[in-house]
């Protein structure tokens, strides 16, 4: 593997501006970047064929990823997650194939790994020491992981209705970690205001330009693991949209390097709930940008977001692939979560349970047809998620059992 | 891959008796069945070579694991968990090389989905269709799991002081989910009690034989990663111990099928805590069978096994390795804890804090020199244990921020 990426330059996302890699870059009128690589280059190294002997994580696409230096990669052994087939899930709602690719299965148990894991690495590359990012949860505990993998300093900040295995988890790896009275929004402005003063460098979502080249590995992996033939409709939990906008330009990428076995690309669905549905409602009016909602609010912490910087990319990418964007009740998204934790076992978080709504949804009205594949990710496990599940449990005194009483519970 | 195993018969730890395979089995004189194959035509089915093509799960080991009916395989995707190098780790505890193989990136977030899958798979096979089980937490989440996805009805009990997200994951994935008055013993109880009435088929650690065969796999997966050589040293956490006799088993397996280096094994140090250490205190005894301690508590719940079914078997293993049985200061284990997740961004659970605390004690007194490359397993998520951790944060008030204060603390 080589000692350098094949990164050509940086890229505005809302004028196409070309900025300098290699040093330190944020946002361009506010709005995020792309990284760009040579990708003539890149199919030139690297075939299909390689990477069955490299180990299972999202390193396997090292050429497709931004580090220049090796000695520079952060990891914790993030990647190549199991893509579930989901038979019992798929009949009870009506579709012929559904798979769940279960990100819980990663470090820190959510999909944030990938995006914290390519960020804090460039973030040493480029000789950054003190990071700090505004939460809604599974982003700062991720972060605070990898800070403390690479040995830097983290701050973290989030809503006091984070829940309360993320406050537990930053706070276990050493970062320094607060609640801010507000919504992430609030916490984001904290950030903003301390990066001089504190000498911050701001992890936010789509602040930096490597958190999207960690989530565009979760399109790299769909793609291996479906054998270069992606599925037909994809629906994705989206807050800050990252993982999204990732998938859609690793799709974009794995096309230009020629390991697609068809033009054919997924119908991307971005999901939300009923009661933060921002990109569902700029989608529906036909908006490029989108605006925040009155009062938003729901149990699924990680789509509490009103302000999603990448709006338009994700806007974009779901137009483009002939998708749609779409909400879920709130009120059902326990049912929804309950519903694949019963069918298949998999640990199905609260966001992810507005994929399974929409689905419902959309096979209902015929937006997208049972003959289609079907994939969902879940993006976190449900066990972080204590405070929506009872655990009131009832007791047994072992000396005084009634099994009849047992048998009819 | 062969749609039947080369499981030959099965085999009483206790005496050698051996016992048909195929048909339910559960223990012998109380002790429990070890599975043996037919190595040689394991031998001539697969190589080393073949493992590369195989996705990254535990199921990459077919051969050597017992399930006939590729169709009974019930699968979360489980398996191949990265094995961390944790040099900043070594450094601070004075040691040239430790590893550390990471579980919490398993279904359920701990080691317990190895044994479940195979033994749901086994159960699926076999016909059961109702289980149960006593658990400290992680076994009754990851059952939970398991039955879910093979569409079995789940019986979970657990002491009242079990962790709050064990209580949530075992309920949530719609297990029958009870507190019980007492230790895992007094669960124990209760599913022996009911097994009759109720028709349980009893999942307890090492009352059937095939969670050992998925357990196995942390050992089959430690000497892929390496290359086929082997650790000086490996450090268990040791409740049921069922993970330390498995790896022991491959190790055994690995060297008959000629895929090991050597036939240097790795010494086995069964690590438990201070005030729950019947293992380390038979070891000192020189004893083969284990006494419960008067007064078993630990934070580390996992570890809270003051009667462990199969001590024989891990005593033996460990003297067999060369290595040793030991207990670390209960007191400490929550900064072993911490000293692991702010070094190095890994999600240690307090079981296996314990043997941070032993390697520490070890290399002091010279039972482990520095020279030796030391592999600890992290059996379950950090996440997994909120009631340890504090969560009161810091608050501060968006509108009214001081940055003084917060650079000063």
């Amino acid at each position: 593997m080589p000692g350098a990426s094949f990164v050509t330059h940086l890229q505005a996302a809302i004028d196409g501006t070309v900025l300098p890699a290699r040093t330190i870059q944020t946002t361009h009128q506010s709005r995020p970047l792309w990284v760009r690589y040579d990708l003539d280059a890149v199919s030139r190294a690297v075939t299909r064929a390689d990477l069955p002997d490299r180990p299972p994580t999202l390193w396997r696409y090292r050429e497709l990823l931004p580090v220049d230096d090796d000695s520079c990669i952060v990891s914790l052994g993030e990647g190549m997650t199991p893509l579930i087939d989901c038979p019992r899930l798929a009949s009870s709602l009506g579709i012929d194939r559904l798979l769940i690719k279960d990100e819980s299965q990663l470090p820190t148990g959510s999909f944030k790994s990938r995006g914290m894991a390519v960020a804090v690495s460039m973030a040493k590359q480029l000789g950054i020491q003190r990071v700090a990012v505004p939460t809604a949860g599974n982003a700062g505990g991720a972060l605070a992981a990898y800070a403390a993998r690479a040995g830097m300093e983290c701050w973290v900040f989030m809503p006091a209705d984070t829940p309360e295995v993320n406050k537990a988890e930053s706070r276990l790896f050493g970062a320094h970690t607060f609640q801010v009275d507000g919504l992430i929004t609030d916490c984001a402005r904290v950030v903003q205001l301390g990066r001089e003063r504190m000498g911050w460098f701001d992890m936010s979502t789509l602040k930096e330009p490597y958190r999207i080249e960690g989530k565009k590995t979760m399109g790299l992996e769909l793609a291996e693991q479906m054998n270069w033939s992606l599925p037909g409709v994809i629906l994705y939990p989206t807050g800050g949209g990252t993982g999204l906008i990732g998938m859609w330009k690793a799709f974009a990428e794995l096309g230009a390097i020629g390991w697609l076995e068809s033009d054919r690309r997924p119908r991307m669905f971005a999901c939300q709930s009923s009661t933060c549905a921002p990109i569902p409602d700029a989608f529906d009016a036909g908006l490029r940008f989108a605006h925040p909602p009155d009062n938003p609010r729901t149990i699924a912490s990680g789509l509490r977001v009103p302000n999603a910087v990448g709006d338009f990319m994700i806007l974009d990418a779901v137009r483009e692939s002939g998708g749609r964007a779409m909400a879920a009740d709130e009120h059902r998204l326990l049912e929804w979560m309950r519903l694949v934790c019963e069918t298949e076992g998999i640990a199905l978080c609260p966001e992810s349970a507005a994929c399974i709504g929409v689905l419902e949804r959309a096979l209902r009205d015929g937006t997208i047809a049972a003959s289609e594949t079907a994939v969902v990710f879940n993006t976190g496990a449900a066990q972080k998620y204590t405070e929506l599940i009872r655990t009131d449990l009832p007791t047994l005194d072992p000396d005084h059992l009634d099994f009849d009483a047992l048998a009819g519970s």
